[in-house]
């Protein structure tokens, strides 16, 4: 399956995040866009997960491929839900398991953030 | 004034963060470090502020150079110390006013984040 039919994918979920942010100064718009990526990224559990499915192979991952982070089960689940719902993770319930893959755009996206402009 | 000579950097400015998610999983303590960035970012105020200061000319601003973004100027401070303290910015007292910049190295730390490895 490629990544671009893993799932139909939402607008917030293919749109840019953002421009580089030494570009010029965010719109409170984009401001709040992007920083509700950064407040999913910014628990070190949430952060473990999503480089585990970022990092496995064929770039997808379900809760059954996840290693030991510390917490339970549920707890996993619920950190996945919260990426997911911040647009840094897609899912798809195949069979028993719901697997997840990093959006497409998203990595690029971010990375063009911090990218040196001007 | 060059960027190398803006303030004495510690250790954990100059260290680069993180290696791309994609690459592998992050450590429990790699995590920690790198979820600390992400979450002084994932407030709009503090993303705002952030980018107000990474795109001013020279590379720094003082609080006297912000822009609105609806909050006091106690409260900008606030937010200026937050990032200076997840060592995304770096400051330095001259006459009145504290100059704020951007950490060098911070930029392309977190771009590397995101690059797309393997």
């Amino acid at each position: 399956m490629s990544k671009a039919e893993a799932l139909p994918l939402t607008e917030a979920e293919v749109r840019p995040c953002c421009p580089p942010l030494n570009e010029r100064p965010l719109t409170a718009e984009e401001a709040d866009e992007a920083a509700a990526m950064f407040k999913a990224l910014g628990d070190p559990i949430r952060l473990r997960l999503f480089s585990q499915v970022a990092s496995h192979v064929d770039g997808e991952a379900c809760v059954c491929d996840i290693s030991d982070v510390g917490v339970s089960q549920p707890t996993v689940s619920h950190h996945l839900k919260k990426l997911r719902e911040a647009g840094l993770l897609t899912s798809e319930r195949r069979g028993t398991w719901v697997y997840y893959r990093v959006t497409p755009s998203v990595m690029a996206s971010l990375a063009r953030s911090f990218s040196i402009s001007g």
